[in-house]
């Protein structure tokens, strides 16, 4: 199964990045057909009437009875059942991916529930917004987007190969780790952020903040996030995500500390290395064209 | 002294901040003259070449002794040695104001270094960026911002008029507050989010931000701000900033222990909260015409 044979593509689960990678498909692969799964009616008629993807169902079985490849971009935690309920309809040689935001309970689940003649890999493409739903689904949304590919020893590498000309195709750059790699990065890169905005919002009282400007609007943007998708985000990376709060709460306490007995010094070396750190992190990204300069 | 005899706006200090003021009254206050002062030569040949003032000088004494308005823009820890400086030469009844971020001790620092003939009261202009200097100037910068004038008891009530004009005239939307109401808001809203992302940034490796996405680049955007001013910004508030803090470390614990015993409901709970919490606080930015739909 090579990229060009990707001629029905599943899309289960049609909300922000379900919607937008149905749309990216349609743009990027003009002989292939999408269907998008929705378990609700009410999805289903905004995603016909968005015209979101080739066709849009409401049943999964004979949805995916034929599909290359299928990517499950429902919460996480959907994710063993939908695999148990398709596991027997899937062809022989289909591809099997997700997009959440962990992947070492999904290589598990794929691996416990799926046959072997089809194919998982995990992807993960690092876009999306703190919105929801079909109606801000973007075609562009994977635009000089970095999406790793999860692989294991026991990755099938035609599969990945073909995965990582998908979404090269959808606009993104790939990077490959295992599950675990992955799992560990993204707890310190990707929910440390999540974790701290929803923190920082939280020990605000409602009238304070009507005196915020945009650098408090800024870090907490992502606070505005779906609460589901992202507890099971959190709860299937539990054990990383609780270190990084260690680690926060570490480099917190050292600036109460500097602030505390009126350590100018220190105060200055800790915020100075926060700005190094990003000024290099922003020529880092401007030279790997994620961001424009 | 009413805004429309504002002839001579004397502005201390062209960075950010100080050469938007420079530039902002330039296009609201046709009749007047603006005076830049900058302790740098380099910074005034800059500031003559982006014509960011009527005049730009190195001597602070005279620059100030026919001002009838007074606007200290460089670090807060500078105020109190040029408050001195001056004293002697300001003129009676010109108006004295700050655009610092922390405002007991500037009001304290008035108190015991300036003549009675002459009025002091506190501005911060909630606008800026992580950007410094005077490049980044923009006649703009304060459209839509909220200023909070700090007022006490002994502030002249004119004065404070004047001022509330002054800065209504470069497109603020004015609050009043005392000092203190100001410095315990402001470490919540202002200098908390900074430290967050100081922390978030720092307890993080070099290695894994290069696969950081959009949320950690929001998140974390505040900590390319300037250490040294921010260092002044956080001396001068040590109660509050400490304590708000504990206030941060206080919800992180609630999340990671919520993590920890895998509850998913108190997990939704903490990012519902968070996500209710900033839907209203947009809701009240837009209905205040400080953010646009």
């Amino acid at each position: 199964m090579t990229v060009k044979d990707l001629k029905r593509i599943v899309v289960v689960g049609l909300g922000l990045l379900g919607g937008s990678i149905s749309l990216a498909v349609l743009r990027s692969f003009a002989g292939a057909k999408v269907v998008g799964y929705a378990h609700r009616a009410s999805t289903r008629a905004r995603a016909r009437r968005l015209a979101v993807a080739t066709e849009v169902t409401g049943s999964l079985k004979s949805g995916v009875a034929d599909a290359d490849l299928v990517i499950l971009a429902t919460p996480i935690c959907t994710f063993e059942g939908i695999l148990g309920e398709i596991a027997d309809v899937l062809p022989t040689g289909c591809i099997v991916t997700d997009v959440g935001s962990t992947k070492v309970l999904p290589h598990r689940w794929a691996a416990r529930r799926l046959p072997n003649r089809v194919h998982y890999v995990g992807s993960h493409p690092i876009a999306g917004s703190e919105q929801r739903s079909v109606e801000f689904a973007r075609d562009d949304l994977f635009d000089r987007a970095i999406c790793i590919l999860t692989t294991t020893r026991r990755s099938n590498r035609e599969a990945v190969r073909t995965l990582r000309e998908f979404w090269s195709e959808l606009g993104c750059t790939i990077q490959s780790m295992t599950p675990a790699e992955h799992d560990r990065v993204f707890a310190n890169v990707s929910h440390l952020p999540h974790i701290t905005a929803v923190a920082l919002t939280n020990a605000n009282n409602d009238n304070d903040l009507k005196y915020c400007g945009k650098g408090f609007m800024d870090t907490s943007r992502i606070a505005s996030g779906p609460a589901n998708i992202w507890a099971d985000v959190l709860l299937t990376n539990a054990a990383n995500a609780t270190r990084g709060i260690d680690k926060v709460v570490v480099e917190l306490t050292k600036l109460k500390e500097a602030i505390g007995r009126g350590d100018r010094k220190q105060i200055e070396a800790l915020l100075d290395k926060a700005s190094v750190k990003r000024a290099a992190l922003i020529k880092y990204k401007i030279k790997n064209k994620e961001i424009l300069s």
